[in-house]
C-alpha cells in the first residue's frame, strides 16, 4: 500500500478532478435520485463499527451507472448527440446508457455479453436500447464496438474508463459525505474501477482522511494485483456471482487515479456476498445484488475497520434475475 | 358505502382522535424511523396513476407495529410498566412489542400461534421478548393472554383494538400527507383495522378529500363483510398467503372508526399479492411481505383510482421468511 506521500503526489496530474464532480452533479441535479442512505442496528452490532450504506441500489436503472452515462451523455456535442451512441457492458452501465440516451433523446446501441442476466437485458430492451450480443468468452467487445462505431458514426460510452463517466460516478460518494459528515472508511465495489475511482476524488476534495478501499470477488482480483504491482495487471475471465465486476483490468483512466488516492483493494468470497445479500433482504429488506455487496461483505466480516468506526459501504446496484435470485435466497 | 354525510356525522364520538395522533408522534419522534416514501415510474405506468409507496417495511421491527407498540407501552403508568406487557399477535405486533418493551425498559411477554414465521419468531426472540406458543386454529389467543395477564399483573398490548395502539399507527398516514402534500386516494392493508382506523383519523385531519380504502385478502374479508353490512362479521379463520390479515373480526374500537370514516373496503387475490411482491423486488429493489402488497395489489390493478390519481400506499410490512419468500419469487 502507498503511504500517504505517494498518494497525494499525482493528484494534480489525474484525469479527472473534484470540479469534474461537481460539474456532474449540476447535471444529475434533479434527474438522478439522491438516493437514501440506510442504517442498521443489527448490521452495526454485527460489524462493531457504524455502518453507513449509500443505496445505489435504489437508483434510476437500478444502479449507480445511470449516474457516469447521463454525464457522459451529457458532456457530447450536439453533432455527436444526433449520431447516437454505443456502449458494451455486462449488464448494469447497458440499462443506464438505455435510459440515459432516452432521457436525452439520443439513439442507444447496445453490446451485450450472451451470458448476461435476462432482467438486465429486458430492462435494457425496454428502456428503448438496441441489443447486439457478443460471447465474453471469445471475442471483445471492444472490437465490436469500434466498429459499430466507425460504420455507424456513433460515440462510444465506454462502461468506467471513460472521464465524464468516472465524474459521474464519483456523486454518489460526494452525496454519501454530504449526508453523512466524517467516515473513517468508504468500502467500494470495485470492477473496472469506474465508481472507486469516482469515489476516491470526491474522498479527496470532501473527506482526505477517509480511507477508500476497494472490494473485488476473489476470483476476479486483478484490481488488488495491480494496485500492489503498481501497472495494470490482466487476468483471465474470472467467475463469480459478482457479475458486474468480471472485468479483466482496470482503466488507464481508473487505474492512475485508484493508485495515487485510494488506500487498498481487499478481496471477497462469493459465499461471503451471499450473506451480505440475505442479510440485506432479511433485515434491512432491501434486493442487493451480487456485485452490490462487495462493500457490505468486506464491513461485515470486519476486515477494514477498527471497532467503533464510522463505515461507508456503496452498495452498488440491485439488479438481479429474480429466479436467480431466488436460488441464492435459499 | 356510506355517503359524506353519514360519514362525518359520528367523528366527534370515536374513541381516538387525531389529538391523539400527534401526541403518539411526538412520542416516536427520533425513535420510529421517518420511513421513506418511494416512487416509480414503472408503477406509475402500469397503475395509470401517481404512486406514493410509504415504505414501513423499512420501519424499526420491519413493520409499521412498532409505531403503535411503542405508543402503548409509553403511556402506561410507571406501575404498569414495572409489572411488564402480554401481547398476541400472528408475527409484526410480536415483533413490535418485544422491541418497544427493551427500548423502555419494560419486560414483555408474546403469545404467537405455533404456525407464526420462523423469522418472526427468531426476531422476536432476539428483541428480548418471552413467547408462549397456541394454536391459531383450536386456541383462543385472548383467552390465553388475559390468563397470564391475570396471573403475572401484566398489562395487555393488544395489536390493533387499543386506542393508544390506533393513534400510534396513525402517525405513518400522517407523515405520508406532510411529506407528499394531497393524495386522492390511500390504500391501507386491512386486518383488524388499526392501521386502517388510524390512517382515516389522519386523512380526516389532514386530508378529508383523500379516499381511504382498506384492501383485505379475498379468503379473509371479514373487514369488507363488516363495512357493508354495518355491524362486525366474524369469520372462520381465513387461509391466505396474508399472514397479518388472517384476523377473523374487527375491532371494538377500530371498527367505528372505519365505518365513519373509510369510503370502501376491496378484496386482492393471492396471486395479485404474489405479482405485487415479485414488483417490488425486481422494479423496486425492496422486500415486501404479501400482508404489505395488499394496497399495491390494489392500486397496480386499477381498482380504487381513476387515471392519473395520486395515490398513496401504504406498504405495511416486510417481515417474511427467506425461504418462503424465495419460494414465492421463483
Amino acid at each position: 500500500m502507498p503511504d500517504s506521500a505517494d498518494r497525494a503526489a499525482p493528484s494534480g496530474t489525474l484525469p479527472v478532478s473534484f470540479a469534474d464532480i461537481e460539474a456532474a452533479a449540476s447535471r444529475l441535479e434533479g434527474i438522478a435520485h439522491r438516493t437514501p442512505v440506510m442504517t442498521s442496528r443489527t448490521a452495526d452490532a454485527r460489524a462493531g463499527g457504524q455502518l453507513f450504506f449509500k443505496c445505489e441500489n435504489l437508483q434510476r436503472g437500478g444502479a449507480f451507472k445511470f449516474r457516469g452515462a447521463y454525464n457522459a451523455i451529457a458532456t457530447l456535442t450536439a453533432d455527436q448527440r444526433r449520431h447516437g451512441v454505443v456502449a458494451y457492458s455486462s449488464g448494469n452501465h447497458a440499462q443506464a446508457v438505455a435510459l440515459a440516451g432516452r432521457l436525452q433523446g439520443v439513439v442507444t446501441t447496445i453490446v451485450m455479453p450472451k451470458d448476461a442476466p435476462s432482467a438486465k437485458v429486458s430492462a435494457t430492451r425496454e428502456y428503448g436500447g438496441e441489443i447486439i450480443f457478443y460471447d465474453r468468452y471469445t471475442e471483445s467487445r471492444e472490437e465490436i464496438c469500434a466498429a459499430l462505431a466507425a460504420e455507424r458514426g456513433l460515440s462510444i460510452i465506454p462502461p468506467y474508463d471513460h472521464e465524464q463517466v468516472i465524474a459521474g460516478q464519483g456523486t454518489a460518494a460526494r452525496e454519501l459525505f454530504q449526508a453523512i459528515g466524517e467516515l473513517d472508511v468508504l468500502l467500494v465495489s470495485l470492477g473496472g474501477g469506474g465508481l472507486l475511482a469516482g469515489s476516491a476524488l470526491a474522498a479527496q476534495a470532501l473527506r482526505p482522511r477517509c480511507r477508500v478501499i476497494g472490494v473485488e470477488p476473489e476470483a476476479g482480483n486483478d484490481g488488488q494485483q495491480s494496485f500492489r504491482a503498481g501497472k495494470v495487471i490482466r487476468i483471465p475471465v474470472p467467475r463469480s456471482i459478482a457479475d458486474g465486476a468480471l472485468t479483466t483490468y482496470l482503466g488507464e483512466r481508473t487505474f492512475p487515479i485508484i493508485r495515487a488516492l485510494v488506500h487498498d483493494v481487499v478481496t471477497v468470497s462469493d459465499q461471503m456476498l451471499v450473506d451480505a445479500m440475505r442479510f440485506f433482504a432479511e433485515r434491512m429488506k432491501i434486493v442487493v445484488e451480487p456485485t452490490g455487496c462487495l462493500g457490505a461483505a468486506a464491513a461485515l466480516s470486519k476486515r477494514c475497520h477498527q471497532p467503533g468506526e464510522r463505515v461507508g459501504v456503496l452498495i452498488s446496484g440491485g439488479n438481479i434475475d429474480l429466479a436467480r435470485y431466488a436460488e441464492l435466497l435459499r
